[in-house]
């Protein structure tokens, strides 16, 4: 392989620093059975979704509580090791890899949930709470936390990436819906980034500078979260179209029309396909919009019917209604499933994952042509959509064997992120940059944005400890 | 007065910095009849609408242009004198005094709306652009800025506090509605912060680490913001109240219940008095909810009723519509105005304003006691709240010839302070820091967070250029 080709990201220029064995005594002392150098340990702590090979840290440390965590960046600091935060492993560009070494601190056990304040609409979480776990534990209040990136991620990832997912098009991001942070500095020092209050003028974001800095600021060890009343009516319908262009320019008047949908999702037909044989529905084969309407019940039959007569101008067929509880979480839990229907669908490739996302009159302009382009190349992907924030994924399903196939994904990706920067948008909507997106940050926000923030990570952690070597090159 | 008192807040502790002819030579070479160093303009340029005595700059810049910006600060930079970015000067913490000496750079007439992306329901602007231009710009589009502070502020400004106001309740604050920024930083250096993309997650959110900075991290020169459909239905209307509490507790229970309301807030008899007077209008002198609603016809009306209810069983009396688009903006007029009929209501008093935001639940507990410690102390004040945040403001208008005013005031601050953040709250909702509240900065972040954000300033502004002696100590 070249080395100048895109694949290259995908083998990650892993420069390990040396880890003291006093370093790893140390933390096993203090760590027990909650410490581990086993080699199976590592490399399940040295991967995520990515299409990355593996790069294991040299030990783990299962935190179980926020002195764990000082604990563990006191001592790494001391020896001047990095240590790389790590919740369920489900992140896509490669952020759980132990590039230069260091410490894994896994804070899966830091899973409770303190302070559920009904009465405000927030809850305070610890970080290896799933969302999955929190809409358990808040269920009986009437309220729900609505962010939802698919997979059923740790809040402390989800805070780390900035995720979204599909709920997002109503109901923000993780940027929108964190309203104060735990943190721990770099130098093992514990700060709060906020309050309870729902908005404050008091002093830098630090909350929203934690937000999506991928690890590299701070370790996250409590999260306070809107939440939310449950809809008093919830409705979801699947629609399909005769093309994807409709299926596009029907969510494009949606979102300009202000119609406060709760879930617009697009699949293309190839992908429904994959979606029906991973969850044996039999969902017709074409590009597909699947939807979802929250509010009161006239609030949901406006939206429904608004949305009805956009679709029909745009030669959508006839809605088919998830008419259950039952019924809907079958429809999502398919739509969440479309990346392992995808992957599944070509056995033992890897996905490259594309997550750009564009102003939404832009939907069009960015997404036809990639599919265009996609479809000459003959690499199998998969194409899901949180189209109603002009946001969407192809996901190449690559042989890992194969470097020439990771060179035509990768120049598919750099062709669909140069489009989506030409038309005003961003390489990442909610996945966050990683290893894999280095390059694409820079041409996106440019020298000047991408050297502010290195000077932030240096100002916050002068010996480049946390998380190295992700976001940008040190 | 005491060295250790309060009210020492009030007189800066100015320690301006030489600034060499050669610099005042240079800006004058440059920009000719855009500089000013006439005692009247820089004494206009020294002050806010704080209780502040006025700290005049050496002297003062017009920029018209991204360009004369970044000359400014880079020849400031060569001289390492302070920059002081100036928009309309209706900021209330003394964000705008030049403590250090320095240059103040009035932004107001680089006043042009530059792009609107209606078919994306975006806008960018200068940073001089009010918010009333901004809306009487983007009218014949179908589209709105709902951000309304109160005064016709500077966008730029409105950035650099973080500032919100009536519509927040719906619609979010400045955090939530900046997309994008351009900021010359401290070396002179043009970045861009982001994108026209509805969400990312591409690095660092430097957008919101801009928004709220006060001018201490960059010179804001574009901004792009999101803009909403206007509603298709709006009805105003003001209910009175026996009691605070019970307007309080009205306000409460519309927020916990999920109302979407789009304005919710209150004055108290006292204000309603003072309103009455500086706007002509018969109020009754009771405790008052100003509130608005925005949406579909029949979701406004499900709103109308839910709120009517919950007043009902708040003995609130019946609504009073504001019935034709006249009279809302009579009403609204009115409310905006409560700051200066409070003022007006004491012939040359100025107002100490406090801006504390608590958890909904808390508003009663952080309302109520203020009020009566108010009414002990005697000092004359106006109320009004954006409720439906848990965000109010009490003005404490004093006689600034009084030190011993100053001092009862500032302590009815601070123990108001003191009780929001044991609720959970914060010490400003949407002012700033400025002058005023570094102490409080520190009581509710801690030493540690402070000390994060005194190192952000340090990388970014490592001389200390930028609005320099706000938000923190250097």
């Amino acid at each position: 392989m070249n080395a100048s080709t895109p694949a290259d990201h995908l083998v990650p220029q892993a420069t390990p620093r040396a880890v003291p064995q006093a370093l790893l005594d140390a933390l096993q002392a203090r760590f027990g059975v909650q410490f581990s150098t086993a080699l199976a340990v590592r490399e399940q702590h040295g991967r995520d979704e990515s299409a990355f090979t593996v790069a294991p840290p040299d030990a783990v440390v299962f935190a179980e509580s926020t002195e764990d965590v000082t604990d563990v960046v006191k001592l790494a600091a001391q020896f001047k090791v990095p240590v790389i935060p790590f919740g369920v492993g489900s992140s896509l560009e490669g952020h759980l890899l132990a590039v230069q070494g260091g410490i894994s601190l896994d804070v899966s056990r830091m899973n409770r949930v303190l302070q559920i304040h009904a009465e405000d609409l927030t809850v305070t979480v610890q970080p290896g709470v799933t969302r999955k776990q929190l809409n358990e534990a808040v269920k009986s209040t009437g309220l729900f936390f609505p962010i939802d990136p698919g997979a059923d991620a740790s809040l402390g990832g989800m805070c780390a990436t900035r995720a979204s997912g599909t709920n997002a098009v109503r109901y923000g991001t993780m940027r929108e819906n964190v309203l104060a942070l735990e943190v721990v500095t770099a130098s093992g020092e514990i700060i709060r980034t906020g309050t309870r209050a729902k908005k404050s003028s008091a002093g830098y974001d630090l909350t929203r500078l934690m937000v999506g800095s991928e690890g590299t600021l701070g370790v996250i060890t409590e999260i306070t979260l809107k939440l939310y009343p449950l809809p008093e009516a919830v409705m979801a319908a699947s629609c399909s179209f005769s093309s994807l262009a409709d299926a596009v320019n029907t969510t494009i008047q949606i979102i300009q029309l202000g119609v406060p949908i709760a879930r617009c999702e697009l699949l293309d037909g190839n992908t429904v396909g994959m979606v029906n044989r991973h969850s044996k529905l039999s969902l017709p084969e074409t590009p597909l919009l699947l939807m979802e309407f929250h509010g009161s019940p006239a609030s949901v039959k406006e939206q429904v019917q608004t949305v009805q007569s956009i679709a029909s101008e745009h030669d959508g067929k006839s809605f088919e209604w998830a008419l259950t509880p039952e019924d809907r979480t079958r429809l999502w839990t398919a739509r969440h499933n479309a990346y392992f229907a995808g992957v599944q669908s070509r056995p033992g490739c890897r996905a490259i994952s594309t997550d750009t996302c564009v102003p939404i009159s832009q939907l069009a302009n960015a997404l036809l042509d990639c599919v265009e382009e996609a479809n000459v190349a003959g690499i199998p992907y998969f194409l899901v959509g949180h189209v109603g924030d002009g946001n969407f994924h192809m996901g190449y399903l690559i042989d890992p064997e194969s470097p020439q196939e990771r060179v035509v994904a990768e120049e598919l990706n750099t062709k669909l992120v140069q489009r989506a920067l030409a038309l005003g948008g961003t390489c990442s909507g909610e996945h966050g940059v990683g290893l894999h997106k280095m390059d694409f940050l820079l041409s996106e926000a440019g020298t000047g944005a991408v050297d502010m923030m290195r000077a932030i990570k240096q100002a916050l952690d002068p010996h480049n400890l946390l998380n190295p070597g992700k976001i940008f090159r040190q």
